[in-house]
């Protein structure tokens, strides 16, 4: 059988066997759902799908290490909310600012920077960045059984696209960095941008308000809207993947949804129902009437993270 | 010589020296202006600069073809407007709608339409209409030399997009007919989405307003919103191009932005300075301060449209 070998860190059972039989399904020329390369298209959340977003997502990290650069120069942040809940590294703080609250204070941090300096920082941060807890690299804190799933994809002509509610800018410099996927296959939140004419011609600048925010059925419009059709292929971790989800099961022809369960305790963290900032209820109730494919961290990954001395 | 043989129906001369001296700088490793293909960006726009705009940009055409099927049905429609200026083949009227005008008219008829329906739709008709004038197919009315220009890039491991003021799925279906640009490479105005949920589940169906208009300042923020990053090579014919091919001028490292005129009444059209839909003047006019290459079709092209049986 053809993939046999493949995918080494997905444990022998349902869900592997349910991918390979798809891949099989829509990349073999003599299958009856044999689709062209151009219609070969996968779309994966990223915080939680990808790579670890416990206790923080990888932005959230970043957000507070410029927040200390900041207060060594201004000690008085250390006061203000809410620069105080990341300064003094009060997580449920930080939690209690949400998603969008988070994401906000990015904007706000990094307003004013071209888009050629905002990739060039984030670029300098990722190159050195360590998880708080899991002791590696956050560029070591992405999946390795999806590293092995996006290599195969790409072997067999799929395009790949990251749409995640985070940072565009962000993911952009991580994706290339941790998963070799380019700036344009990256569709996520965005800064609202202003052309400044600057001597000698014109920057591109980032404002501190957002233009999209993209989760939910704003995931399903973006892949419209950079995409252009609908993906054979999803795999989220979250309620606000769930329309995207969605969308990509009730498609015809072979298609494949799949939602990851954080239930690994041991190897990861086991969060299902209980993160704020990025819950999971409604997609896992729904799962089974939807069709989706739940994976389990714990039963379906022999391995997590990549293995690495860093 | 690299490239000696490369773009045949480019007359030898400045311009296609300027191309290809480009490109040896940027995909020669030796070069001290060397990029990987990760930095190979190019962004076209398409009516005027891929194809043949005159006397009305080619999904016009589709529109008046889509008019005269719901005429057959209500020709009452015949002395209404707007619909009239396209049912009685009036150009004046129809050039007095705008470029606007016409994009909003086309968002009307196919409002209602889900993603897929649209692309069926416009596929089927591009696959038998004609050009009015020109005694081709419109599939047949794009540049032989950028053809030329488009393989190149893509042989030279060049992402090319096309930035487009006409509308994403509209140029979606031709250019993966004309160009073999894939739908994803296509960034244009946009019709409001909405999801709808049909037995069964969800289908994403075309408002008839915009969600965003595809022109000047505005394309270089969508070049953001989808690429993220600076492109190195432009190519426009329009004022509505300028800021687009500005942007690209100005950037750091080698570059090359081109602006082409429609100077040949032998060929194609000559209609410099005075074509409504997508005027050229100030583009032209700031061409040297900015640092634009102008092209001239008359000139610079050994042929314009690709040998053809139909």
């Amino acid at each position: 059988m053809l993939f046999q070998h493949a995918l080494p860190s997905w444990c022998d059972g349902t869900v592997r066997a349910a991918l390979l039989r798809f891949l099989l399904a829509v990349c073999d020329p003599a299958s009856p759902d044999f689709l062209p390369p151009a219609r070969r298209i996968a779309v994966f959340a990223h915080d939680g799908t990808l790579a670890c977003e416990f206790p923080l997502p990888v932005n959230a990290l970043f957000i507070g290490t410029r927040l200390e650069q900041l207060a060594a120069q201004r000690p008085s942040l250390r006061d203000r909310d809410p620069f105080s809940a990341f300064l003094r590294e009060d997580l449920p703080r930080i939690h209690g600012l949400g998603w969008r609250g988070i994401l906000q204070l990015g904007l706000v941090l990094h307003a004013g920077l071209a888009l050629e300096q905002f990739a060039e920082r984030t670029g300098a941060w990722l190159a050195t960045a360590h998880h708080p807890w899991l002791a590696r690299r956050v560029l070591a804190c992405v999946y390795q059984p999806q590293l092995e799933l996006l290599a195969l994809l790409r072997l067999q002509d799929f395009s790949v696209f990251i749409v995640t509610a985070n940072e565009s800018g962000f993911v952009r410099a991580l994706a290339a960095a941790a998963y070799g996927i380019p700036p344009h296959h990256v569709i996520g939140t965005c800064a609202r941008m202003k052309l400044e004419r600057v001597a000698g011609g014109a920057d591109l600048v980032k404002l501190a308000e957002e233009e999209r925010v993209n989760e939910r059925e704003e995931k399903v419009r973006a892949i419209a809207m950079h995409i252009g059709q609908r993906p054979v292929l999803a795999f989220g971790n979250a309620d606000r993947d769930l329309a995207m989800l969605h969308y990509v099961a009730a498609g015809c022809g072979p298609r494949l949804a799949m939602l990851l369960r954080h239930d690994d305790g041991v190897r990861e963290f086991a969060y299902d129902h209980g993160f704020s900032l990025n819950p999971l209820d409604e997609a896992l109730e729904r799962a089974e009437e939807i069709g989706l494919q739940v994976v389990s961290m714990r039963q379906d990954w022999h391995s997590v993270f990549p293995a690495t001395s860093v």
